[in-house]
């Protein structure tokens, strides 16, 4: 039973630990009742017999603006991508504002300027959408939604249920880019920091890897919130297997790893925005490999690890730069409010 | 082109005629370019031939527990009614969370709650969700948003072009309960007052007035925001046809309209939840009144007013209690922040 005085925390927020119980314990039973659900992040719905894809984000971005990229960009990318790792091909997004009291107009027109662009880029459409504004101080500038639908590819058969022992891991490129330039951005770290944003849509270079290997690509996520460290977790627990990854495999810009240092975080745990992982049959690597680092944004995909044997208890661990393991657990959630 | 500190307001959020001129001049343009597109309740989306409607709509309702309803009840009769109106089947949510940090466990749970309580009753499932915790400040409480995805009803043909001269306009019950709701409990009205939102999910009334009238049904709308002037403004200018409306026809709860009269507010502006517009063939009046009289949503139903000729600014008339004539023009969007 909850307590009566409890309190929502910014680390139900997070996408660690504190979310999945959150979800797990509060609102999935009191939603759904006694019929518990599987969520993913996108969920497949039937219409009439023809299969969609259905997945929604909110996005309340800090700063708005950011190397690289804005909480418009994020939020036509976030959806993008969290249809793509599931399967679908992205084909049309809703779009929802809340808008404080006061905001500039110029400020909205930049980044309804790049909703615009990125849709247009993507090809998807915005066919509808809502707009709501607060009083001053009931929000903080703005925050956007946006839900998309789309069809599911043919040829693909992906799930936690197609993972098996001895298939690879995959990244398209390096990791903590995000997160950590909106952490420099947000500490106004003094180095004339040359982060900037990975926020890209990445449903191209899926379908490229889709294309080519079918229903060799068992399983993708996207490491948003909790970084590759949650997105790993979830796999573990949710296939039963538990997944071996190597450090020293694992791309990281030199700039962001120093700034992950001099702030104190893991990159593991950071939020990445253009980035997936996937997981894909052994006798596959090769080819995913250069069909990855055909596209620009793939050019530093690299094999990070491999998936072990089914076990209870399936743990994630690093083999580190000198060959020690360490178990990387699922963030608590707490590190970086306010990413995405 | 917008003035360097030119700002929004909230009345740019309130249903009239200043969001009418920010959709119109600032979002759709910026996102769409030169391909100007039709931005309707629920757009209507077409899946490898299979079509769909899709609506989506974020919820910042103050309080958030109102008497006969919650943020949580109205977030899913909200996106239900808007598939509803445009002859939807409704059939799968997503529903996404924005909380403010420190805001109670027992609330979110009691919003939850509601939720679930009003999709499972509305025969709708909620199949995706996404939870977002922004800092203690950065929001108020909790921001919902729902999107909403159904097939196409057959037999049903809607649309502003539907419309033709001597059609007459219908509406399912009494006007301005929610907003007036709302309302009196912000002013906290001295007066024990009995007011109670008509929050409600319509889908099955006029599921019940499709199914007898087929496309002799036009046009359907859910008069909220900006309220029935707001939603009959919309169909002159859309159709070019005037409308008169006959103050004497149009269903007030009496203690609503004292509430309202107290508070200073035109009944004709105030945002229904619970109510919808539509548009109906002369000749199936009665079988149109007969059938939404059956059913608990449209007791108090009745015929409001007539469709003028085509004409050049259309307007809308209202014929006042002692016969005189009033122009009902489209709200400004001041009047009634975060009603929804």
């Amino acid at each position: 039973m909850t307590e009566e005085n409890e309190r929502i925390l910014l680390a139900h927020g997070g996408g660690g630990r504190l979310m999945a119980e959150l979800i797990a314990k509060t609102i999935a039973p009191t939603i759904y009742g006694d019929k518990p659900q599987n969520l993913t992040d996108a969920a497949s719905v039937d219409i009439d017999g023809k299969e969609i894809l259905f997945t929604t984000d909110s996005f309340v971005v800090q700063p708005l603006f950011f190397p690289a990229g804005d909480i418009g960009k994020l939020a036509v990318c976030g959806t993008v991508n969290d249809l793509a790792v599931c399967g679908a091909k992205p084909q049309t997004l809703s779009l929802a504002l809340i808008i404080e009291e006061g905001f500039a107009v110029a400020a909205l027109e930049k980044i309804l300027h790049s909703i615009g662009t990125t849709a247009r880029q993507a090809g998807v459409a915005i066919v509808t959408g809502d707009t709501k504004v607060v009083e001053k101080g009931a929000a903080d500038g703005i925050f956007i939604n946006t839900t998309g639908i789309g069809p599911r590819r043919r040829n693909t058969r992906l799930g936690f249920d197609c993972i098996e022992p001895g298939d690879v891991i995959l990244i398209n490129g390096t990791l903590g880019d995000h997160g950590m330039t909106i952490m420099s951005k947000r500490q106004e770290l003094a180095i004339q920091s040359p982060l900037q944003s990975d926020c890209a849509c990445l449903h191209e270079i899926i379908g490229l890897l889709l294309d080519a290997l079918g229903p060799k690509v068992k399983f993708m996520r996207d490491p948003t919130r909790g970084g590759l460290a949650a997105t790993l977790n979830e796999i573990t627990q949710s296939c039963g297997c538990g997944i071996e990854i190597e450090e020293k495999k694992i791309p990281v810009d030199p700039a962001v790893k120093a700034a992950a240092d001099i702030l104190g975080f893991d990159i593991l745990n950071i939020a990445n925005e253009g980035k997936f992982v996937a997981v894909v049959a052994a006798d596959a690597e090769k080819q995913a490999l250069d069909v990855l680092r055909s596209h620009p944004l793939g050019r530093k995909a690299a094999r990070i690890g491999v998936v072990g044997p089914k076990q209870p208890h399936s743990l994630v661990e690093l083999i580190t730069r000198i060959g020690g393991r360490r178990i990387i657990g699922m963030p608590y959630g707490r590190e970086l409010p306010r990413i995405c």
